[in-house]
């Protein structure tokens, strides 16, 4: 199969997409915001970590299997949840979801999605799944998203917390990227996105209400849905204190992949401080940068309990469409139980803080 | 408009005004001293700063004014005062001026400018400024701008310290660069120009009776004007506080961006140490690689009451003019506004040094 | 000759190398595992240490002589056990184990040879040697090795901890390199190559029956021969001790040249800690970087008994065969002694911890 | 004049010098020892080292003169003693000698040199020089040369340190060069030049006679002359502490600029251990990556007294001969003149520690 061969390893995964994308289309999925200095920080934090792996620890078996947020499944990794899939591929997110689900993997699916959150659910049913929440200017059309998402048996909702507006993007402004799939999309008419720009008028300078979340939001969300409730883009430890004070079940650390504030520290840089501040009250994600097997384990040992993936399921789309994404979740399952047998890992339970220098 | 069309972000903005420069032009405004190791400095030391957004702020507005030694002005930042913008554009410094106050941005302007410091404060009647003063061989030839500046209705006088004598630069000396505003320049015939050469002579070697300026100099132009003074070009704490112990209203931290000593250290560097010396009685500037909205952020994080621009608005007026200055100023502006937004910040006076790392 | 000829000095080596062989030949020697992060921080582990050389200490004469596990040799250096030298020339093993034995420096074979351990212990009778055994998934395999190289005269065994699995190589996994060794190989058709991948089935997935190994191994192995032990492949001073509990005569620190694990510490940075944990109580050795002469003094002053070559030798088969392999080991000779004299060092007794910041 | 036109600036220098160059000669002048690490590692030192120049000083006269070893000079550095200028250009060390003096510049001469040591004393009568001693096989040969330079009247005597041995040089292996001036060399026919390789033999590897040396060869050569003794190439505090109490008047801190051991620490960053070892009981000097009146700041500030010029006089005598040398030490005479005055300066005496950072 063609797409298949598109990729020999890991390794070769962006530079394939890469040439089978549009270049306006790859500035959207490989860009961050400003001089993408975040961007670059978040991969560089792998390469200043170092594991000290264990010998002759008889790992004749290795388990990946986990739970994320109470929920089985096959690997300590999930699928960011991603806007527009149908940009990259006319399955979109239905194909994302299959992919997912054949390998056992949890997926995030974005509130921009090319298909309805329900589509998404009924081409994959009972496979994990969370539901990322852009907030709406109206309370009301947030509820109603949060609920189909309960309906529709998603897993949990991940509100995301770093977007009170879209950040500063050079390299769309350069190259002219509109997304493609037509409006209204997947969720519908009342859909709204993030806000780019502030309100007009004089100074103070006005954001959309969407903006104008604060943690209570928390606790309102919660009183609409029974699902457990992730916060999504905190890079701080007092930050991710609040989320637990208010009731999140877990927290995931993240800059949105360097495409929201450049020159917010790296994401891994920021896991520490997080695990600490939350001391197992919640369960710490982890997104950015991740690519390897070895950057798993790297997370792994600093404190998180999961990773999510965000460019590189993009790149295996673009790269070989659902069969591509396929691929790529083999090929990382494969490397990932290589490093967890060369470390000396037999389950994540023996990954430790002291793997990793 | 074409110029405007001329950058399409402000990562756009120096690649497209170098391509519209004359070689040594260019080479005049991009280079610094010796090897340029403070130049790449000034720039660098940004990019060792991370910051920690904070989220779920509400930051339903954001509110970006603040004053300049009490004059109010939109944005944290003014136009660092630079020489003979008629070199850049016909209009020269008018331009400048126009630009900034239609962005309720204070500027500053130089001792060496292309118009009379009277034509430029004539150009935007009542918008912020500050003047320049390049120390000139008699003191009273000082005052005497000093007084103008004053009678012009400049805001401060901000006496430039680190030029005793101009810096050595590589480049000029391979590019022959020739300054082409015609002599006598825009403050008249009487003005001097900072010196390149010590004195012929055996040694030791003397150099023009400006270099010869010690802290009293303070003293004697408080004597002549009533406007507050800032001391421009200190890299030290002990200067720093010398400066406020004879007077200064302001230090701007600045190694002249790079275009004098070789090898001193980066203005955000030594901000630190500055701001901790004057511990609040005086406010403290910074300039030197600022270029994008989070270079903002973080200066202010470390204690930067302003910021100053210095090659960007050259670039700008290089790329498109009053106009480009004028797009430059408002991409800033709402990158700016951007990154507080993200970083959880609706004033100036939510910043704190707890948002850098 | 020509083959001397092709390489002037110890910096030539690699690429002369690299343009003699054919491309997925040298993408195996070459490469590493992944991203080869590790490959390269071997290397660059020697790059951030410095020495800090004596002078007139009366270097009339020095020795670079030494015991390796007792026994006398010229050098304090080895070759690694690398497979399949038949893939680098027609004479295999046999070439490599003359050129060692004509400078008087020990070589390890690999239980993954073209030549049977007995051919190439005939073909160099005598001289120091040591064999490396990759565990067979059925142990009275490897104990039949172990005998056979008892038999043959080997000095000592290696016994490698760090391959349970294959790394994962993306090179070869774009470049389609194949062994070029005809099977069954040299030493026999009942050898079994470390397996790649795990077996098939439901998770935990399950590993060959050699990746069980546990420290009791080594007991085992000890039971079989009256050879001494090494454990090579060691990263962590808990690691070393446990091997010397066991009864190991000496540790090899190594990350398998990059090849395992990628994202593995420098084996130079491990080095300090197996240093201090082992205590005196066997030898350190040290494989992972090690090109020049000043890479010798320093991996030794930091605590390492010896040192292992790895894919210089192969550089050096590669680009002249035994005769180049011979002219390798003596440039290696001289510029060593060279580095030994301008340090101030007369034997390697003379080398300390003070050497090296 | 056309040579000197070869060059506008300093860092114009070593370019246009690599231009007028047969690419043999180069290698030598240019290159070092193995992996040329400690060249690099030289420059990169001052690169990370930054200035906190001061402001308001009364620079009305800059003061660049000094004594070096109770002889008066006009700038802080010298020539340090280079072979066989009489392979840069036919007048060799004549020229070098006839430029130096012009400028009031201490010159060291090497025992290699192209012309007698009387020959150049003749050219440049009454000028600041030292002599280079190479420890001559026979200790009577040493003792005749330094005879010869006090009855010539140089003013001390540097006896060089770090090389027993000739270092290793990679790039000379492959470019093939060979020395140009004719032999018997300027310092007769009994000269010696120090040794490449060990004396012919078994191991212990024997090396000529001259590698002996210990610190008590300070003091047969103190009872040969009056002249004061300088050793030449400590990177220790511990040997510099010994240097002094043999009666050593200065201590030069140098790794012979990166041409012997390969893995030297840079010379800057032995210098501060060597001051303090030293404590004011004998003038340290420095050499090594002195290119730019900012390094020479930098090394005065961190302690040394004086600094070497190696490569660049070289450089310069290729680009333009004696005159481009003329022209090179006034480039720099100038600069460091100018940063002086920057850095707040008037006279050496004002150098200290707290401008470095």
């Amino acid at each position: 199969m063609t797409e298949e061969a598109a990729f020999g390893s890991l390794g070769d995964l962006e530079e394939r997409a890469r040439q089978r994308t549009p270049a306006d289309l790859w500035a959207y999925v490989a860009g961050g915001s400003a001089e993408e200095r975040t961007v670059a920080a978040n991969r560089e934090a792998f390469g200043r970590r170092w594991l000290r792996p264990r010998v002759l620890r008889g790992v004749e078996s290795v388990d990946l299997r986990t739970e994320l947020l109470g929920r089985r499944v096959a690997v300590p990794w999930y699928l960011c949840p991603t806007a527009y899939h149908g940009d990259l591929l006319p399955e979109g997110e239905v194909a994302t979801a299959r992919a997912a689900a054949s390998a056992g993997c949890l997926a995030g699916f974005s509130t921009l999605s090319s298909f309805s959150l329900e589509e998404i659910a009924g081409s994959a049913p009972g496979s994990p799944r969370w539901f990322q929440l852009y907030l709406q200017p109206e309370f009301e059309a947030s509820a109603e998203l949060v609920r189909r998402a309960e309906r529709a048996a998603y897993d949990a909702i991940a509100l995301t917390v770093d977007v009170p507006l879209l950040g500063v993007r050079d390299r769309q402004a350069s190259g002219g990227f509109a997304i493609r799939t037509p409006r209204p999309a997947g969720n519908g008419p009342t859909l709204s996105s993030p806000a780019r720009e502030p309100l007009p008028g004089p100074p103070p300078r006005r954001l959309r209400a969407d903006a104008a979340a604060t943690w209570e939001m928390i606790d309102r969300l919660r009183a609409v849905t029974s699902l457990p409730l992730l916060v999504k883009g905190i890079l701080r430890g007092d930050d991710a204190r609040r989320a637990v004070e208010h009731g999140a079940r877990g927290v995931i650390v993240s800059n949105h992949g360097g495409r929201q504030l450049d020159g917010a520290l790296a994401a891994l840089d920021a896991l520490p401080e997080v695990v600490e501040a939350v001391g197992g009250r919640a369960e710490v994600y982890l997104e950015g940068g991740v690519r390897r097997g070895s950057d798993v384990l790297i997370a792994l040992a600093l404190g998180a309990h999961g990773v999510g993936l965000g460019r590189p399921p993009l790149w295996a789309l673009l790269a070989g469409g659902e069969e591509g994404l396929r691929r790529y979740l083999g090929l990382l399952e494969e490397e990932f139980l290589n490093v967890m047998a060369l470390a000396g890992c037999r389950s994540l339970s023996e990954i430790d803080r002291d793997l990793v220098v």
